[in-house]
């Protein structure tokens, strides 16, 4: 039995009646094999549960997987760009790609790759528990919820980016000040919804519970809770919107409701992707380096791969407020005139 | 040798002095290999360029290449997403790694994948002839060029696009209707422009060359392409912008000249990404089914890599036109009220 547990080609070439050397060619799709003899040493590697270990390319290049939620959003690709800028041959999987009965973990675990890169939106325990117990190595991108130091991970100062985001709106002026997270037990989202109240709260201002909203980080969530609070019998004049593409949604909801932005509501996003500089206002945003997350992710799991021992506190990058045209001082009337245009619209 | 022209593993075991079952040890990374062993037989397979198939993984399914231009752009995620649905593992290489000295289509065909698929922005005569004369198989997705049958592709209905895109326009009433493409040579944005010339001139309506512009595909060549139109002393009241990127780019512009979309001028992207939709206000746009190119090329390499013969001539999946809110009949005023606007802003 080899380190995997696994049968030896030798074991598998004997019961098959034929040479190791034929076993290493039907392995490698050799053609010089016979259909039958393929057919029955295929049948005896899988019978015993052979894993070819696919672990470097032709040019001795770790090849690893990296698991993406879903691949309908910009944050994906910001962070698929760090990876590949490794030198890392990276298998992309996708968790929306319908992994039927068998869990990913098992997928990714199973693929006989030297490592994984996972980027999922929500951790669960088992999930953690299988992750962290394999022999294959594993960087946790982003984590949803606190490892407690049993896988390693990159993250970003998502407290700190809160902070930020929180004190420019209330250094132009804003008050009434409303804020959107992710879904409610994300991690990050937990502590960039921290660095808001931290803000408030160092101004000696309380936090209206009727302000804090959570939302899915896409821009439906954002349109929705938008379209709530511009309800509430004394609005926000600014959202901190918790992504960018949340961000675009609250700026949809204001144009729909015929508030202009920055005019008549701030709104600050979170990621600084490509988008946000693209918007009409470009967004004031709070920047993550997703693509440096990633790429610093690779470069822990090569790491490992490597053989070094790696600390297993979480690394996080550092965020930066970016300040385009989607911010600006209330208007003079300030939340009364906020709520005059709605009633209006 | 083998049938890519490379040494036996038998040849290099009797060189290094071990045997078979060694050399297969080293080429799978097991730990009972002295590391002196592992370095001799490391040596001696490099010195002979030898070339692991890695061509499938431990479950079955086949490991290709996907060959992205820069990871820049929304674009590139649509098709990634099609590619991962399909039964393929696939290798994600983007053409902004810095290949170095080493072509991109050296990079792939030596990597001892299965096959490739390319998505690249300019695929010059040698790449083409080299990957056509390669024995790994390859599928390019949205061709910037004519292949004449060497290589199969799966690209869209562009001339059609066009063509939708500009009768929409001038449904609505515009007459002064300006194209912006993308880079000069590149193919679908040809067949774009020459379906918004058929659409002019099937109307009775000349081409003005004022109004006829190349691009990038991205946000800066639409803004500033949008900035010379609107100097023209008869500017255009709409503008159909190539591709969604470049729809925002034209909205900016819009907005900096003090000019409303739709009211003031209205605008057509090309692609329908996600961020279409999240515009404010909504991109009109041609919708190109780019995920569904992606698993189409998918499905016709694993076709390949199974032995099935492909038909050579492209396949073009159809475009449709998606109307939101970024469009318009032109205000009373028409063009000179444009004009107007832009003087005063």
């Amino acid at each position: 039995m080899t380190k995997h547990g696994q049968p030896t080609l030798g074991a598998v070439a004997a019961e098959a009646g034929v040479s190791l050397a034929t076993v290493s060619k039907v392995l490698n799709d050799r053609v010089d094999v016979s259909a039958g003899t393929r057919a029955r040493v295929r049948r005896l590697l899988d019978a015993h549960g052979y894993v070819p270990t696919v672990h470097r390319n032709a040019r001795g290049r770790w090849l690893v997987s990296l698991v993406l939620p879903a691949l309908d959003s910009p944050y994906a690709l910001e962070i698929l760009r760090g990876v590949t800028a490794s030198p890392l041959d990276v298998v992309v999987c996708s968790l929306s790609d319908g992994a039927g009965p068998t869990s990913w973990t098992d997928q990714v675990l199973g693929s006989g790759r030297a490592g994984a890169l996972v980027v999922v939106p929500e951790l669960t325990d088992p999930e953690r528990t299988r992750l962290a117990g394999a022999r294959t190595p594993c960087v946790v991108i982003d984590p949803t919820g606190p490892l407690d130091g049993v896988l390693p991970s990159v993250g970003a100062t998502n407290r700190a980016g809160g902070l930020a985001a929180t004190r420019h709106l209330l250094d132009l002026g804003h008050r009434r000040i409303a804020v959107i997270g992710g879904p409610r037990q994300v991690l990050c989202s937990r502590a960039r919804i921290e660095g808001y109240r931290a803000a408030l709260e160092s101004r000696g201002l309380a936090v209206d519970p009727d302000l804090v909203r959570p939302g899915d980080f896409h821009h439906a969530g954002g349109f929705a809770q938008t379209q709530a609070l511009l309800r509430l019998p004394d609005p926000p004049t600014a959202v901190f919107a918790g992504s960018d593409e949340q961000a675009l949604g609250v700026v949809d909801a204001a144009r729909h409701a015929g508030l202009r932005v920055p005019d008549d509501l701030s709104v600050v996003g979170f990621d600084d992707l490509p988008v946000a500089r693209w918007s009409s206002p470009p967004l004031t945003t709070v920047r993550q380096p997703l693509a440096e997350m990633g790429r610093t992710a690779a470069e822990m799991l090569l790491a490992l791969l490597e053989g070094e021992q790696l600390a297993r506190r979480p690394v996080e990058l550092a965020t930066s407020l970016c300040v385009r045209s989607s911010t600006a001082p209330p208007s003079d009337g300030g939340v009364g005139q906020v709520r005059a245009r709605v009633a209006v619209a």
